[in-house]
């Protein structure tokens, strides 16, 4: 099993990002967070890297109902999908919360990630 | 395994998120996301709930060390540390990175996670 579901596409950076948004939107999704993390490496460290962007996607029904199930699961939340440079094109990735939760080991919540990552898939197929 | 680890602790509710900041600064990180999780809950579904905030963490260094070693992690940065009222207590609990990690299945992502556990453990156990 993967820990991404993800898509290449092609077109401008910070178009991709909007797009991305829509999608998320589309799905019940508002982006919460966005991280430069290629910009922040190169502010911290000095270092070089293609275009990174992170945002963090929060379904606010099915985070409720998480939270409901597992009090401590906001470590894991939001879900996220990066935005990234990769030999030219932009690759874009969402994680699945399956993956990232099956550590926790509880069956109620299980059903809420799969759920998600079902959402996630359809906005990452849209784009 | 669990895949937190925390500690109750008591006092204003904005004061231990100062507090939690500079622990975790004292480790290394940054806190570059914060998420108001029961205020936008209670904006979007108008449910009320114990204060919950969502600081997510990140030290440049193991981050970029993780992204050499496997390009896709971003979609599990940053390490969350959670702040919540729970029966009048305040509890912060850390994200274990080894146990939201473990479904990537990269030994060399593995240790990095390790150490990472540590520093927020280390972290956790400051305040």
């Amino acid at each position: 099993m993967s820990y991404y579901y993800n898509k290449t596409v092609s077109g401008d950076f910070e178009k991709v990002i909007e797009n991305v948004t829509l999608a998320l939107k589309g799905q019940g999704f508002g982006v919460l967070t966005e991280i430069d993390f290629s910009g922040t490496m190169k502010k911290k460290l000095d270092v070089d890297m293609p275009k990174y962007r992170i945002l963090g996607a929060c379904n606010p029904g099915f985070a409720y109902q998480a939270y409901q199930k597992e009090n401590k699961i906001g470590v894991m939340l939001p879900c996220n999908v990066i935005v990234q440079e990769v030999n030219g094109a932009i690759e874009v990735s969402a994680v699945d919360p399956v993956a990232s939760m099956q550590g926790v080991g509880n069956a109620d919540l299980e059903k809420i990630a799969s759920e998600v990552k079902n959402k996630l898939k359809a906005a990452i197929n849209a784009l």
